[in-house]
């Protein structure tokens, strides 16, 4: 790594020298007595500890390098965690127990509700009701197309798996990762052009419709693996698609009732952070509430994120607060990389070599892709750089890793819904199309502007 | 409680009970196969979720009260946990499972380490050295009374126990909470008067001293209970008394020379986050460090945040990053309830009603009021008021819960170094002396400025 420069590198090793040391020396010297705690039942706390502190190193050196080839960091952090999980291939299995702690388990999924809170956060309501028919009828076909497309391929490479695997791998493919879009736009000074209005707009919805994929196909697995064995009337899948719609829409209305509320009281109460512990309620609580209903806790968080104004806090702005944005920032930064690394963790690289695997992967990616083409058919407007559209929408990325997981702990018929070598393919599928997307995208929109410079003799350069 | 006006009463009972309606009817529910992942293995992290709910929202309830009351919040997290954690002796046991949850726990850990982190980060190593010989006397003073007096009551009341118990005991009642007596003066407009200054250089002092004993104290009985049964020798309490200096010094002297460099290899980074999860890191290491080494990981997490100095962060801060401050706040305020709320609920209040209990937690709390009056010996100058620091240095806070907490989980001879009843005493000890001190110090600052103002005819004024 060229950054490295001599003297940094020699710092930098002697610090991870250090550590290594003490760890051996003090293991070691654990069994002659002098360090009677370090072992035995005090170490859940030490474990969790070591674990926190690798995983946070490798995210950061993981983000940077992705960072430095313009790849999004979050890959990054998936990557170093596919790595580190697959250490064992080569004898080092140091790093085999991060994988079944509980605690580290836990940290994750309070990360990844974190996640969409924070995702949530940045779109209210009203925003939502703005963006407009184009937008919505984007995400509608975007969302369609790959979701039949992924069932399909899911029908052709395992068809000896029951109806709702298939829909669950479907629902993987929907939901566009809004930030790896946005990202390139910003960098390309494009953001506020009509195609990157209509991808964010589209891909914020399409985040929504997909969360009520979820919630519906978790909901139909759930009630079809407890009780029902395999059969499951219609009026059941009725029932779940209202519980999962009316949670949702409840959560935007009784919040929008109540919260301005709640946050009121909390203005009163006396002591610091009460700001942002309320926030964390709102999103602990409909989490909760959503796990309880046998939806996914996401949904709630993301719901929660939604309905919250920044309007209703403005008292709170106005003795010197910070905003929640800004208050849950710094728990994100700390617990997210949890959730992305041990997802790469938890891929098992042997799966790869196989080739049926691969092949499954293949075809799912381009499923992936082919399919989100279809947002370009909702745009009529013959000025609009139709294909750029179809280009931002293709990468998939949290949501569908945030997916797989879920479905791998979902249990049906004795096995879990996401099997090991299909996790695999989709975390393929997700880095094949987040890689894909930037360069086709900066391809794309510069040939656009060129059309315009040939057209309207514009001054847009660059090439 | 007045500040509920009867329309938010209403509508925060609203809230409350929409919950308990949701979580009754899905728990019953449940039940006839309608949400299949509500009870089952899937649970973990819904338990989670809905202990943080209820810890968050107790927290600021009850730091909300005692604030009212011109009390410490810390105390009110303490309390409102006792009262949560004893409702079983009215027939509610649903709290019972939130004392036994070991990510709970593990969450608990890890907001200690951060609080203490953040204790550290206010004070930086120079800081230390500057604060002049009065406070390093007064410190000093301000330790060894109290913590033989408390090592002489537990012989008292404990003759049975062993050596080690009674120092264990005796280092609880050692460190000064600085926080409580900082927002006393504080808010008496008193921060920047010579006794203040005194007082919190000499807390800040003895919060190192208390860590040190602890050190040495949890080696030294670590090393008893592994290994060499019951009999110590002289070299090794040495030994054990040079690992823990050695500790806290080597990390001051290796983070001096390594962290400036470590820092700016993460300022070379890309990525977003990386001021905070380096200094996450730093904390967690050192946190590892010394539990490896078989002291507290606190210990580590203070010593990480004395060696951070906001000078190797100027890069950060020119490019517009918050400090470490900030940053590490909303982590503070996310997770230190967690501790002072469990810690509360750890409490057993039937103990309460044992009348040797209360004795021993009275002359207790006797010894940790008077012990501390020698603080006022080590001040020699006349115009001082010398009586104001004896009675600034009498509040014991976080430090001393950390340690019953620590000695809870301490086996010596099959059984904790902290008993049930002495975790009782010392909580008693621990919120007495913090409810004393305001008063009396007001008391005794303002007398004094009535002195000063017979004698100089000042002209402060306030009664």
């Amino acid at each position: 790594m060229r950054f490295l420069t001599n003297r940094r590198l020699i710092w930098f090793l002697t610090i991870i020298g250090v550590y290594l040391l003490y760890d051996l020396a003090f293991a070691s010297s654990g069994g002659n007595g002098h360090t009677g705690n370090g072992g035995g039942h005090e170490s859940p706390v030490l474990d969790v500890l070591l674990e926190l502190i690798v995983i946070l190193l490798a995210a950061k050196l993981g983000g940077d390098l992705f960072e430095r080839v313009k790849a999004p960091a979050v890959l990054g952090e998936l990557v170093i965690g596919m790595v580190i999980g697959n250490l064992q291939l080569v004898g080092i299995d140091f790093f085999e127990p991060f994988k079944h702690n509980l605690t580290l388990e836990i940290l994750a999924e309070i990360g990844v509700i974190i996640l969409l809170f924070e995702v949530g956060l940045e779109s209210t309501v009203r925003d939502m009701m703005k963006v407009g028919l184009v937008s919505f009828m984007v995400a509608i076909f975007g969302v369609i197309a790959p979701f039949f497309l992924g069932w399909g391929v899911a029908v052709l490479f395992l068809p000896h798996e029951s109806v709702y695997v298939h829909i669950f791998i479907g629902a993987t493919l929907t939901a566009t990762s809004v930030g790896i879009t946005a990202r390139v736009l910003k960098d390309m000074n494009k953001i506020n052009t009509r195609e990157a209005k209509i991808i964010l707009g589209a891909a914020v919805i399409d985040d929504i419709m997909g969360l009520i994929i979820l919630a519906v196909v978790t909901g139909i697995i759930s009630a079809v693996s407890s009780g029902m064995s395999e059969g499951i009337s219609s009026g059941t899948v009725l029932f779940i698609i209202l519980k999962a719609v009316g949670f949702i829409v409840g959560a935007v209305i009784i919040g929008h009732w109540v919260l301005p509320v709640f946050f009121k009281f909390g203005f009163r109460l006396k002591g610091k952070g009460v700001l942002l512990s309320f926030a964390l309620l709102v999103c602990f609580l409909l989490a909760y509430l959503a796990g309880k209903m046998g939806l996914a806790p996401i949904v709630g968080a993301f719901a929660a994120g939604l309905i919250l104004e920044e309007v209703w806090f403005k008292d709170y702005h106005d003795r010197g607060e910070h905003s929640i944005e800004e208050l849950i920032s710094p728990i994100a930064t700390f617990l997210v990389p949890v959730f992305f690394v041990r997802m790469g963790m938890l891929v098992d690289l042997t799966t790869f070599a196989q080739i049926e695997i691969l092949g499954f992967a293949a075809v799912l990616t381009l499923a992936a892709i082919v399919g989100k083409q279809a947002c370009s058919l909702a745009v009529f407007d013959k000025t609009t750089n139709r294909i750029a559209i179809g280009l931002g929408m293709i990468p998939r990325g949290e949501v569908g890793l945030i997916f797989v997981g879920i479905g791998s702990k979902l249990i049906l018929n004795g096995h879990p819904v996401i099997s090991t070598s299909t996790y695999s393919a989709v975390v393929i599928m997700v880095i094949i199309t987040t890689l894909v997307t930037p360069p086709a995208l900066i391809f794309s929109m510069l040939r656009g502007d060129r059309k315009t410079d040939h057209s309207l003799s514009g001054s847009q350069t660059e090439g």
